[in-house]
């Protein structure tokens, strides 16, 4: 049971848009996923497939304001394929692309009431944010999104430990000269 | 009745958020914008104030995987300053930053039923795409964002023609070696 991993194209969007709301449980998500994603970040998000069907896909980018960022900002996985490590590969491929453009962290935000999300991230080595409350004894940044849309806030070091958030702050100081 | 333009920042984000759907006419947009506008694409987002209250703000950011293009994401301007050329003072700037970033060339999509938005981008020298329908005798691409999403495409070059289809898709061929 391997997968192909590739980069995503803007062909993909249609069939991705088409399993989106199924594969998140019914949650409405599509329209969260708008089609520049597919267009203009192609050579940081994949497709993952299975005899050539559709397994899972990552839509991701470099910051361009803030150097040395990468963002994950859409993971899905096919129902069908959890627990198969797909999630895991999907992110390595992640990792691979950001830290050859030169990033340092990844950060990527999930909803609280995304449990699963929240322990694949702690699994995966992220680290969770500070927020201004808590649910279930994880710190939550609300109304971080949209109306009222409360986020959990993840970082990953690609590099061992984090920078510090004095060197952070110095590199987007430097950037904005 | 100047307005003072600067770099969008996080901070705005909220404040951007609760005028949203007001300005669009009470159509729910907010949504529609999440946050990592305001975080990771900020040199090339720009907000307008006049006697220090937000009149408008413009988010878009550079082509990470096509060379040379640039893409205008949400423009806002409060209903209250329309008609004082603000629309095009914001993307004077955006135009004037992309191109100090080697773009050639911008991109943009709207909604058909937006027919302000349609004017607008045709007065600010933008050229129609082709689509697949047509409605009222502009060109749409059925089906492009989310579910059924129907979209005007823009193009506008920002040195005098455009780049042609061929010179374009070796761009993209060059940059995805």
């Amino acid at each position: 049971m391997t997968f192909q991993i590739r980069r995503l194209s803007t062909a993909d969007y249609p069939l991705v848009i088409s399993v989106m709301d199924q594969w998140w449980g019914g949650r409405p998500m599509a329209d969260k996923l708008p089609r520049l994603f597919f267009e203009h970040f192609t050579d940081t998000s994949f497709a993952a497939e299975r005899d050539g069907k559709l397994a899972g896909f990552l839509t991701g980018f470099i910051s361009q304001s803030r150097p040395g960022e990468a963002y994950i900002h859409f993971v899905g996985v096919d129902p069908a394929e959890r627990g198969s490590g797909l999630g895991r590969q999907l992110y390595a491929a992640f990792f691979a692309a950001a830290e050859a453009r030169g990033c340092v962290l990844v950060r990527v935000v999930t909803s609280p009431v995304n449990r699963d999300s929240i322990a694949f991230h702690q699994r995966m080595g992220f680290q969770l944010e500070s927020g201004d409350a808590q649910v279930d004894g994880i710190p939550v940044s609300s109304g971080y999104d949209g109306h009222g849309g409360d986020r959990v806030r993840f970082i990953r070091s690609l590099r061992g430990a984090l920078p510090t958030r004095r060197a952070q702050r110095r590199a987007i100081s430097m950037a904005a000269r």
